[in-house]
């Protein structure tokens, strides 16, 4: 540590796991994955490479436990009882809005999730999970459209794709600290235009 | 042209305008615009740096008349008939399908507005001619939203965003020869859920 901060003006290591995976995530972010060294996460941290070895192998553990977060907060919806008991259709509609949720509430860790590209085991498990959790909600949709809930003219994988895509944008635009615009307003847009869409019904 | 292929074992130059433009998008797209060099889009395209200098004056001018094929693509839509005449609902959806026609028909052109992120005088440009389309099709909600015909209880800006998110993921995922989905089907499902949504009327 003494060492550290005397080669590279480096600060103190005070970090948790927590506080090092959330820097690490906006590195991430801002130079993509596979544009991030070991060296451009020290400079960010403010601690020596041999600090950050300290709490962890390598950046790809950072990825894991970065994408796990996002992972874990979107699996987490599928578990809770609103989303396990109950009329497909709403069960859907609960996920939908828990989805909103789960990616303004985790921003950065989800748009890190929807940008992996695949070059490492870490990003194609990483992808792999999330084609999983796809799945799981196209099941739903599925399901509300068996049960007569749903309009017949859209095929549910389109449907699926279309949704995500509206969802998945908010990663591109959405900002918790304003624009005015809270994550209970989006949520609300997102489950109306889904569910009902823009006409007034005639 | 003759030393080129001594050199570099190019080809001979037989591009027209838009065969270059078709590979420089391509590089464009796969690299990223900051990331291309005259040297990699020479390597594409098969012939020496000064033959495209014979075409164009460098590779700003390749990013300008790609980013202008999809803004000339979009706000011709603005222009045509149906979307200058009649109500503004039926407007919007009307300009809502030729969107998605568009972003199909020009993906590789729409796919690099999408991503440019503003380094250069010709991004900056590009991205200010996109918010004015969207600000155009915002308009265009707001009028219906004005006549009546659009549910009240979401924001208008709020919506746009979402809907442009929707139809602008296409370019993650959509590809011209299919996975079994035309561009037709696509149109007709984006339409069936922005203005009507997914949930079958009670």
């Amino acid at each position: 540590m003494t060492t550290a901060r005397r080669d590279t003006g480096a600060r103190r290591d005070t970090y948790t796991p927590e506080s090092l995976l959330a820097v690490a995530v906006t590195v991430f972010n801002e130079r993509g994955y596979d544009g991030t060294s070991m060296e451009h996460l020290s400079k960010a941290a403010g601690i020596s490479k041999s600090s950050i070895y300290h709490h962890v192998t390598g950046k790809e553990e950072l990825l894991r436990r970065a994408v796990s977060r996002a992972l874990d907060g979107l699996f987490g919806i599928l578990d809770e009882q609103p989303a396990r008991a109950g009329r497909a259709i709403e069960r859907l509609e609960y996920v939908t809005r828990r989805m909103v949720e789960v990616l303004t509430g985790e921003l950065p860790y989800v748009t890190l999730l929807l940008r992996v590209r695949g070059n490492t085991d870490t990003e194609r498990w990483a992808m792999e999970r999330r084609r999983e959790f796809d799945h799981q909600v196209a099941q739903l949709l599925r399901a509300a459209a068996a049960d007569g809930d749903v309009r017949g003219d859209i095929e549910v994988r389109l449907a699926t794709r279309l949704v995500f895509g509206m969802i998945n944008s908010l990663v591109e635009w959405y900002r918790p600290d304003g624009g005015g615009i809270g994550d209970r307003e989006v949520a609300d847009a997102v489950v109306e235009l889904v569910f009902q869409g823009l006409r007034k019904a005639g």
